[in-house]
């Protein structure tokens, strides 16, 4: 068993209760488990015409999903795909049918058909009005003898429900049912079978291929086509559904029959609507789960002529959350690109201290390079220092544009530099650093305030704290000592990132997900670089 | 390819697409495709927080279908399972951020930190007001170093957008995101790997086994458990979230994964109230599909603290569809069978006439029982004589209960007596044709007009007509020439049933089921049981 359920027997119960415990107190049940299965609005005086629905189960949301204010009034459920029994429907029928009486909306299988018929009967012979009527919405065949009711019926639960809730007398809401039911056309398309709680699964569909015009029952469709994408799939769907339609407006009711992802189910209405028939398709009914085979990768196509009638059941407003909406199918609508996605470009400016400066951060970590690479290759992918002497080199090479002689500037232009020159996450850590470090300098914050800022932001932003065994355990400590002058900030670096060689549970960046075994006696190749620079910048400044 | 898709890397884009035509107008995207993947409300002015969220695809409806008024303002899509870029998020930023900033509402997986935070800093650089809050609800491992975000994700923007939607500032409903993350825990369980279009199907977890802690991008769980049943199921994963929950009320929210049936969705949705954690659980979100991996037969829990300001924005109402409300968990409500459904048994009565006619009825079928099985064998199972006989047998065992003296009633007897003794579907329609025929009998009509109306009932619920290769092929037209005497009926019902030899089409019944070679040239049995009845009726006449 490959399914989140207890056993066969006790799987639509056990749904059902579910079902009611969450649904608010807005349904409730029938006494008379396992035979009797109906499910049943709790806000319901029988002053209005009743709607019972039901059959088989295994079409979830159908039909309790549908139970409630302006939709069904009792949904009588089988087991899974099996009719429930005349009493069950009979009984479904007397709980809730008023003096208004009763409409039963019934899918054309020969059981539904028979043991609602009879339950009808029995019913009326209490002196209770029933009501019956059949959906056969399934054009697969075009001379089906008796085509079957698929997901089309949730046009006429929605148009009954709308006039029976408004008060409409039951030759009205059976009427209106009839109407819905000629207008109806609907058929399926599925990759692959479904899967029958408590039997093995049937691999009838073979890759490559689809079935086309199939029920919900997990019965072989009416043929198998070669499958090839999405456009191809629904241009057959299309051609089965345009010879049975009228010109004119429609609406179009997306099913997902249970498997199929939602973008898959997205894809099929763009091409829904791009198709032949695409220009007719006034108002969509989902896509969405409505009436589902299990979990049938599959999806049905549903279309009823559009018009005020139909457009006010469809529209009228219900409370069972799992009807999706009626909206009108629209134009893609496109807004601009918002300005400054072209990050602002700083005018360059010249300062050659700081020109000076800069350039000496970055030879140093150009000659770190082959260290801190085979520093990384104890625990890492061994590239740490290309990655910081690729950007550094590409750093001096953009001296001439930096607005060198204004900080706050200068800062948001590194920032911009590296986002732009140097991959991977430290890229955009660093970038991150010097942006933010730029914003904290605009607001007033001095130098080294500034860059305590931006580190601030890379800690919230990667996760990352001191002790994680990263760049920062460095860093931090030498940018709090830097008031000192750079002999402190080194000798602080260094401490913090021979510190990291002890961390051997790092909590961010990759080395978390490398052994501890592999991290322990080697300094993290970020931290090293830090310490590394602020060392080396003692000593030229000593040499210098 | 096994998947409703034109091209891998078209999926993303044209779901989009279809989501904007069907969205009824109230969603746009950005220009920029295929880069830029942002869906933005229509009906936004900027006068509040705006609230983006995003990452990568394969969550559906997560994110875009979450963008609506009172909840997200922007949804930034990456391609399925990858981290939208930064330009990408720039521009959600940029395109609906007015002077009441912006939320970013990220997941904690490194690149969404990474982008969404460094688009954060480039839109601070234009003096934009933004925030961001991560999302790392996930508890499959007690000391996990970057928890990832799941669903618990969708109480973050619920909360969140109920706040912005009533005009909270930015610190307000950033410090509501904040607190919703600090108490919101989340554990997945999984059936089976998610299938990652244009990739292979990793076949990762074997049948009988089940993965606990796992992500929503494929990737492996924190353990594989034995898996045998959805209350074990749960248990689990319960195990997990109890030491991690407070005492006191809590929100559930029980998320779909993708591929899981709506009937194991509600068995799962049981079996966590009837948890030792089930009595903590005031409110339920769901089962619903809120944060899926693509197709993946799974589901997730996310657990949230109960309380005022929680509850207050978890039922603020929302637009977009996908929202499945949060409804307070209740006992299963149930209400009584209705009175009735033990059938009304008649006073019984006597009349001798009509005791001896039925039973010359029953006993003409019963000696027509092998000849009926064997006309049946030729196209079906060849027991029409035999269920024939055996109600005829079960009638005539009945007669001292029937109300003989009494025509209404007899008819409504003996339809309960077929439904009771009779199996299959002609047992029904017997019963049905009975029934009808009592009811049409109490409204008045005579005898032979009540066995009509009992027919067209027969033909409305059963869907056969004349012509369809039926019984009803000799009982119209025996019933039609009634009047005139069982001469004429006899004449009528055997002229059609030997018609009924040339009527290869069936359209109702089985017989629509089988190849016409093996109907031609046979009367169907059950037309040719009504011609022996009335033929045997003239002769038992003439005899007697």
């Amino acid at each position: 068993m490959r399914q989140f359920i207890n056993t066969k027997e006790k799987l639509v119960t056990e749904a059902i209760d579910g079902t009611l415990r969450t649904a608010g107190g807005r349904l409730a049940r029938l006494d008379g488990y396992p035979h009797i299965k109906v499910v049943v609005r709790t806000d319901w005086d029988k002053s209005k015409v009743a709607l019972v629905s039901g059959g088989g189960s295994g079409h979830e949301p159908s039909h309790a999903g549908f139970v409630g204010k302006g939709m069904l009034t009792a949904a009588v459920c089988g087991d899974v795909f099996a009719s429930p029994s005349v009493d069950a429907v009979l009984a479904g029928i007397l709980a809730v049918t008023g003096d208004a009486g009763c409409l039963l909306i019934v899918k054309n299988y020969t059981g539904d058909r028979l043991n609602f018929g009879l339950a009808a009967e029995r019913a009326r012979a209490f002196g209770i009005k029933v009501s019956m009527v059949v959906v056969d919405d399934d054009v697969a065949l075009p001379d089906l003898p008796q085509p079957r009711g698929v997901a089309g019926t949730l046009f006429v639960h929605k148009i009954a429900g709308a006039l029976a809730d408004q008060g409409a007398d039951l030759e009205t809401v059976t009427q209106a049912a009839e109407e819905t039911i000629k207008g109806v056309v609907s058929i399926g398309m599925s990759l692959d079978t479904c899967t029958v709680p408590g039997s093995p699964k049937e691999e009838r569909i073979l890759p490559g291929k689809a079935e086309l015009g199939l029920g919900i029952h997990g019965e072989a469709g009416i043929e198998q086509v070669d499958f090839t994408n999405a456009r191809d799939a629904m241009e057959l769907v299309v051609d089965r559904l345009a010879p049975n339609i009228q010109p004119g407006p429609h609406v179009a009711l997306l099913n997902n029959l249970g498997g199929t992802t939602p973008l898959e189910m997205g894809v099929l209405a763009e091409e829904l609507v791009r198709s032949r028939i695409g220009e007719q398709i006034r108002w969509m009914i989902g896509p969405a789960h409505l009436m589902t085979s299990l979990d049938m990768q599959g999806f049905s196509v549903s279309l009823l002529p559009a018009g005020k009638p139909v457009e006010s059941g469809l529209l009228y407003p219900v409370s069972p959350w799992a009807w999706p909406g009626c909206l009108p199918v629209s134009d893609i609508a496109i807004e601009p690109v918002p300005d400054g996605l072209a990050p602002i470009q700083p005018m360059p400016s010249v300062n050659e201290e700081t020109r000076v400066f800069i350039e000496r951060c970055c030879r140093i970590l150009i000659e770190a390079e082959g260290d801190l690479n085979a520093l990384d290759a104890k625990s890492g992918d061994g590239d740490t220092g290309s990655t910081l002497a690729t950007a550094a080199r590409a750093l001096i090479d953009a001296f001439d544009r930096l607005p060198l002689a204004d900080l706050t500037q200068l800062y948001r232009a590194i920032g911009l530099e590296l986002s732009q020159t140097m991959g991977g996450s430290s890229g955009v850590l660093l970038a991150i650093f010097f942006t933010a470090a730029g914003d904290a300098s605009a607001s007033g914050q001095d130098g080294i305030g500034a860059l305590k800022a931006g580190l601030d932001r890379v800690q919230q932003v990667g996760g990352a704290r001191p002790g994680d065994r990263t760049m920062i355990d460095a860093l931090l400590p030498a940018l709090e000592a830097l008031p000192g002058g750079f002999g402190a900030a080194a000798k602080a670096a260094r401490a913090g990132a021979d510190h990291t060689a002890s961390i051997t549970k790092a909590k961010a960046g990759r080395a978390s997900y490398i052994a501890e075994s592999k991290l322990a006696g080697h300094n993290d190749p970020g931290a090293e670089a830090v310490a590394r620079l602020f060392e080396n910048l003692v000593e030229s400044a000593v040499a210098g």
